[in-house]
């Protein structure tokens, strides 16, 4: 019954949150005579909480929290050379090696026999289009969606765009928020493989959870045989 | 013969170039004690070409190459205080209100009853999503594709992904580079509307021109007026 198989990109195909992670760690040490770690990163978390409405997701809008946030907590003092450094971080992370997560590779190759395969991720075009063609899993999906947000209406609309019906449709995704609630709401399937860290923007409440019916696995290694038990050819 | 018409959008649908115009206006005030105006926008030109590769086009690679430039001009003597303003302004062009070009409105609001109408653009999906809602223009456009880069690739594609024949699809823009020269290639019709001012970026050769078949109007006015000579119905 179910003819596609729509995948998150990042921290669902590959690593992302470790970049940011390793990004932040350098950011709070180029602050350290500023202030401590924690209070760096609670700060610029806060910052770009408040950014997301003007620059949506992607590096390039994480970039300009770090910067604001460095003037911030600086009270401006920040001198011209850091804030290079922190431009330097970001170009950094544009260009950092694509790491795809343990058992993707092998897991997307069989399942792109039998299944119609897409990606659909935030983000920044540029940015996630050269990090697909840079993982060498490009090749295996037919569609590439970069969309501003992960809403029913999106979900019904790609649906519609490439002609699937809701039933047809499978949805994987480390988020819980993004990638398995709004497509229950848009009448399709969905399968959460949660990542190592759970990112802060994307936490859901037990209630939102509650009487909601999706799948879990534990890696992407499992994905075929979940589809063997929940899905008839 | 003509089904599908696309639009490019900043500055063939609404102004944009005026808002980046403007911004290194006071762009360039907020540096004047470390340079003019003419050196401070050249060294930005040059900063802004060195990234496109790292951060493509749009509002949030354009401030992060401003804030680049400042440091490198002031030699790292920028204050916090003026990156903070620069950022400000980032966030002025993303929330300035649509200017739609004069005649595109009703030209498009017409041609929305025999046409099939789609948008395709460069920049950040976020900010583009945003302008083409406030524009009041959403709704005459059955497609809104934006892309990384416009190239012969890049429109076969889109074509392919909407089944329209190359016979059918006619690209309007203000860019020779990018609207017209790959579509011409990509075996499609394109008509030119040259905006008020040209981008640096977008500049062609009067050789990469010679032998290339394409309409060309003054405003968005007379693109019935076009059609109705050139193509069948």
């Amino acid at each position: 019954m179910i003819t596609t198989i729509a995948f998150d990109a990042d921290d669902t195909l590959w690593h992302t949150e470790r970049i940011f992670i390793s990004t932040k760690e350098k950011y709070s040490g180029l602050l350290a005579d500023f202030a401590d770690k924690d209070f760096i990163e609670q700060h610029l978390d806060e910052t770009e909480t408040n950014n997301i409405k003007h620059f949506g997701y992607g590096v390039k809008g994480f970039t300009l929290s770090m910067i604001e946030t460095a003037c911030e907590l600086t009270e401006g003092r920040i001198t011209g050379d850091k804030i290079k450094q922190i431009i330097g971080l970001a170009k950094e992370m544009l260009a950092a090696p694509i790491d795809v997560l343990e058992g993707v590779r092998e897991t997307i190759e069989e399942l792109a026999k039998d299944y119609r395969l897409m990606v659909i991720t935030k983000g920044d075009l540029l940015d996630q289009e050269t990090k697909l063609a840079r993982s060498g899993l490009g090749d295996y999906f037919s569609a590439f969606e970069i969309v501003p947000r992960k809403d029913a209406k999106i979900y019904k609309y790609i649906m519609r765009r490439h002609e699937i019906a809701a039933e047809e449709f499978l949805m994987i995704g480390n988020s819980l928020k993004s990638d398995i609630l709004p497509v229950i709401e848009a009448g399709a399937q969905a399968v959460f493989v949660p990542y190592e860290t759970e990112w802060f923007h994307e936490r859901v409440s037990d209630e939102e959870l509650e009487g909601k019916k999706f799948g879990r696995i534990e890696t992407m290694r499992e994905l075929p045989a979940w589809l063997d038990k929940n899905s008839e050819k």
